[in-house]
């Protein structure tokens, strides 16, 4: 089965816990609005990746991981989504969910979705309690405080940023995560492969803000220019744009070479190389990685 | 150690655990501002009651639960009090934390506080990893969707509600996540003690409001009217005052009656009498529980 199919696969049957008859009917439909239909999928492709590169000998826990932590990136879109945070009315082309809903809806999918992941997890570890509790204190450290996505968060509602903390919190966490969780879905070590998370996080970024400032926004799917309007640090502002593109092949030939020793290294690097394309807005060829 | 030091030092160490010098420091602050100086702690008081009563005998485990629980608590109390939900600027006789701090950190508090209750869960586990997955699972159960926590606030967005489900969900998920968690805590299936549980939150429920149909805002700590304003349905309009109250004493009865045999019955059932009357709003000597 693709990478892709074993995802949405695993996130479906996720949501489906989350249904009932004694369940209120708005909320239980925003859950799956949520994240269905998906974007890239990103973290559990690297996720998924890293744990067959591991040789993937349980994968129910790897389909229950990637699961959990794509849910919890769409908990994390929802709420960033709010009117408090960016306020904004696109996501993946279609209304945010506070659009298509409400507030209270948005809030309360977001909360949804975060216990969800954490319910995923172990339900899945009965055959495994060890790794499914290391797949658990993983998803808790690079999503809550002090070093998670919140913490990203946080440091946004912040005077003085400590920008390092700020980066590796706001985006390289979730990819972290995800180099983590599918090391240990397979019974290996997670701490050799926290460089690669957060070195693709890192390029992950630096794309992401190439793509704030050069797509516009129904190519985006999403408000553009959304780093100059909340004066958030960016890479194009920093370096300009061939700048930050030199950046961005650094950055991908050190994740490349970060890939620890495992069976399945090759495979893993061009799984890289593609993430990398998909990730890079359409541009001149000069600048193509 | 009386059971309020035991609470309030587990929840404490879970806090610890949210800081370091890496960390927002706003959010930081936060966290603790939501947690302390805590309420009546009324949910971990019957946790540890039941763990207690069904022998208590790994106590790092119990003291995990409670902290949890309590954590988890006190995030859906920051929800709550958002502009989009009951606007409550008071909270514990003090600003709740979106006027304290911001909406943004109160959504990061209350995302922070989810994730780490979860996070206290997994790191007491070590010592017993079936149980603590058991207790993870029977959190996710009693706040995520269909029937937890969420489900509750989410039936307050539908037209047509099923009330049944959404006092249980609402109310009574943590009161039953106490019970249960307890129970498992300690060892024992959680299942016989779910009617405990339900039935202490639905009292509970009369209990609230009682207090919020005859107390004053600075009694109370928080607004009042807040039933009657947002159209809930509530108990005193139902059964007017002194009929609520003998509904209160009559599912206080059916509580009492409901716990299953176990070392510590009696205690556990003079912790229930004494919770009963802590929770009672100060009212003429006829009314008294």
């Amino acid at each position: 089965m693709p990478l892709s199919q074993r995802i949405d696969a695993a996130v479906l049957r996720a949501l489906d816990t989350t249904q009932g008859r004694e369940a209120p009917a708005q909320l239980s439909e925003a859950l799956g609005y949520a994240c269905l239909p998906g974007g890239a999928r990103i973290r559990p492709t690297i996720l998924m990746s890293v744990a067959m590169a591991c040789g993937d000998d349980r994968p129910a826990l790897s389909d229950a991981a990637a699961a959990a932590l794509e849910v919890i990136h769409c908990a994390s879109l929802v709420h960033d989504d709010l009117p408090c945070f960016d306020d904004a009315e696109l996501r993946r082309g279609k209304p945010s969910v506070h659009k298509a809903y409400s507030q209270p809806l948005a809030v309360l999918t977001g909360d949804s979705l975060i216990i969800l992941a954490f319910d995923i997890l172990a339900r899945a570890a009965d055959e495994d309690p060890a790794r499914g509790l290391r797949l658990i204190r993983a998803l808790a450290t690079r999503t809550g405080m002090p070093g998670g996505i919140c913490a990203g968060q946080g440091w946004e509602s912040e005077r003085e940023v400590d920008l390092a903390a700020y980066h590796r919190s706001k985006t390289a966490a979730l990819f972290i995560a995800a180099t983590e969780m599918g090391a240990i879905s397979a019974g290996h070590d997670a701490e050799p492969w926290v460089d690669l998370g957060a070195l693709i996080g890192e390029a992950f970024q630096v794309a992401d803000d190439l793509r704030d400032a050069v797509l516009d926004e129904k190519t985006l799917g999403k408000p553009v220019g959304q780093d100059d309007l909340h004066g958030r640090p960016n890479a194009v502002a920093e370096y300009g744009v061939e700048g930050a593109v030199a950046r961005l092949k650094d950055i991908l030939a050190g994740a490349i070479a970060s890939i620890p020793s495992c069976p399945g290294e090759a495979a893993l690097a061009e799984m890289v190389r593609l993430q990398a394309q998909a990730i890079m807005p359409k541009m001149p060829a000069r600048y193509r990685v």
